[in-house]
């Protein structure tokens, strides 16, 4: 039996071997994980049928068990979703800097998988797939961690892609299943052999994740979004913007939390947008100006500027200017998704400078923040940090670069001294 | 007296003022600066002198006492650095993806800057001058700490940018410059309200405000650099490399402190380039066949091929194989700069894979590795962090980017359920 670093240590070889295969090769062994889900659906659902039967039994949260139960169409989506990732383009050995120094002296920057990435979700067995084939499409060995709730979906998933793998160029090596919490802590530690660790869970989950290890983390805790509703503004667009920001999919992190209104437009936009919530269920606790306007709702208190819902409650404050606005977004917000609606372009000006988010948005729904509806093709998470990788993030959040420069002999004594070479810095 | 958060947000505040700035309006504060410098060098050479006259009497290290000491040519050089600064492109506003999702839904990626910088570094007050002119250019406030031995010369210094971008449309307020041990450990604290904090300084230091604050940190502690001489290869052109690589500059993150060398080209190549280091002064440190080939020399022990020695010590080591050349570096190195002389290019590619590294330098000198030589026109630091931006970082360190999504009411729920509308994601 194989130590946890053995295994990390094998990955990490087994990725070095994957990342010299060019795309094609790669795609194909994607395209034998795909084929393999497909003919094997029964093994998967037996196996889901066996976790969810353990979960009943276990007297589990329904929405987890909803989470955690596959279904034939689900299997199916999971096979397409590979190929999809398949049919992205390839994010390795890209060349984003050709410059001839001197002569015969060119530097190179050329994008390469990042190694060996940590990543750890709850519940979902269908995301092992999705997981796997983008760590294989960009070149990078991956160790799954799964919900224990999950773990005989898991290994069956596994087990089929590992069988797929073998009948490719790639080590089945490359993809690794953890099953314990121990391994999960384990791995927290492996900082000299894990280049990325990404969360997928809950915020707490994510928080705790963040402040146990030493290795980058992509991914957010919170996502507190704001609206803003400027003075001048199309009163019925942005009642619907308000609604679908809240209530298209209330438990996203990129739903809003807070409606900010400016209290010019306050009295005549709030009399159409809370009986357009409250269609929807929205709980409403309103600011103190907000409960004068609007007498029959619940009082926010200082906690609910901070607080992510994940449910079907919004916070609403009346603000006296941009500015304020501006300012409960730059204190409460998470530098997540921040809108304004509104037909002035001097404050959407304003706003997109001064507010300090990774999206900001005008006259849309908080819910496009998204690397799917970007265009990205795929979604390896939301990075709230401000330094890049920022925003919804895909492919290109598992890659990074090496400087390659090639010489003929060159010595940097000849460039210094009293009588230097120069460097012609040509881009090529 | 305002207390230093105040003094933090007042920073904030004015920097994102100076983020609206046009580039020529960034440039002309720029300006001021370089011509108050010239105009008032006799003020911060009187300090200087203050502060040499101090070092000199706490007995502090010669080599401190000359990177301290500034002269007239100095001066003129720090004066021409910060016109040099605003002769680069501007690094902020620079669209990085133009996308239309759908009709009227248009996605822009832009550069912006990142906020409020924290720099730490040891002696040089010309680091003043240079930080500064890197930050404004960027849009970014900066809180500058130097030094304690520096202290009347910065302070000098600072006095003058401030006097310098009264006269700009810049709020002197982007440029702070702390004066104690306090404020530097306060500011690691301040993760809500600092963006990115850059060490410059012994490895040490270095390792010390990395372990001491949540705020991402660009920089690095080691640099632990190899040159691996293969089997076949242009003996005096490895020869020329390997002395240029060490003592060009030895105290440089950039210089190497182990060459490894192939067994089968050790007994020549060792005979050419053992004379050449010593004639240079390098102590040279070899491995047990290393020592059997060339008895004279000193052993290397183990500690030796994880030393950064900054110093004309260089460790020799003989390897069997590529491969157990990739291995040492791999487990020595600090992910820096790695070198390979060959001509054998199968050789090369393998290097360039295999060895996890910023930098991967095929038959030139590892001294090349930096801001300046790669044409980048300003150096804010070298990191060995293997997520972006890695290796060395010029204006692009200091900038990040938002998503700006513009609508006209597109609302989430159009493009779900059961009849969705597509996205067009198309490059505009």
């Amino acid at each position: 039996m194989r130590s946890l670093l053995e295994t990390v240590q094998i990955t990490k070889s087994a990725a070095r071997a994957l990342a010299k295969l060019d795309h094609a090769a790669r795609n194909s062994g994607l395209l034998a994980i795909a084929e393999a889900i497909s003919e094997h659906n029964d093994q998967i659902l037996e196996a889901n049928a066996q976790d969810v039967e353990n979960a009943v039994a276990a007297n589990l949260a329904t929405a987890l068990i909803g989470r955690l139960q596959l279904t034939p169409s689900k299997v199916k989506a999971m096979a397409a979703g590979v190929k999809d990732v398949a049919r992205l383009s390839d994010p390795i050995g890209i060349r984003q800097i050709h410059r001839e120094l001197d002569t015969n002296l060119v530097l190179e920057r050329i994008t390469c998988p990042l190694g060996v990435l940590g990543v750890i979700f709850e519940a979902r067995p269908d995301a092992v797939t999705q997981i796997a084939a983008l760590a294989i499409k960009s070149g990078n060995g991956v160790l799954l961690k799964g919900g224990s709730e999950a773990v005989l979906s898991c290994e069956a998933i596994a087990k089929i892609i590992s069988g797929a793998l073998q009948t490719s160029q790639i080590s089945p090596e490359v993809v690794q299943l953890l099953t314990t919490r121990a391994e999960t802590m384990a791995i927290l530690q492996m900082d000299r052999h894990i280049d990325l660790i990404i969360p997928r869970g809950s915020n707490d989950f994510v928080r705790y994740i963040q402040a146990n290890t030493n290795i980058p983390v992509l991914g957010h805790a919170d996502g507190i979004c704001h609206l803003y509703v400027d003075q001048t503004v199309d009163i019925d667009q942005a009642v619907l913007i308000t609604v679908d920001s809240k209530t298209q999919y209330p438990s996203a992190c990129n739903s809003i939390e807070t409606l900010l209104v400016h209290r010019a437009i306050a009295p005549q936009f709030l009399a159409k947008v809370i009986p357009a919530l409250k269609i929807k269920n929205v709980e409403i606790r309103g600011c103190s100006e907000t409960l004068t306007l609007c007498p029959d709702l619940n009082a926010a208190n200082d906690a609910d500027w901070s607080t992510e819902y994940c449910d079907l409650i919004l916070a609403i404050k009346v603000v006296d200017s941009l500015d304020a606005a501006i300012i409960h977004i730059n204190m409460f917000g998470s530098k997540h998704t921040e809108a304004i609606a509104t037909t002035n372009l001097d404050a959407v000006e304003t706003f997109s400078s001064d507010v300090d988010a990774a999206g900001i948005f005008h006259n849309c729904s908080t819910r496009f923040a998204d690397g799917f509806r970007y265009g990205f093709g795929a979604e390896v998470g939301i990075s709230t940090q401000k330094m890049p990788p920022r925003g919804p993030v895909g492919l290109e959040g598992l890659v990074t670069y090496k400087y390659h420069l090639k010489g003929e002999g060159q010595i940097v004594a000849d460039y210094s001294g009293s009588v230097p070479k120069s460097f012609t810095h040509r881009d090529l």
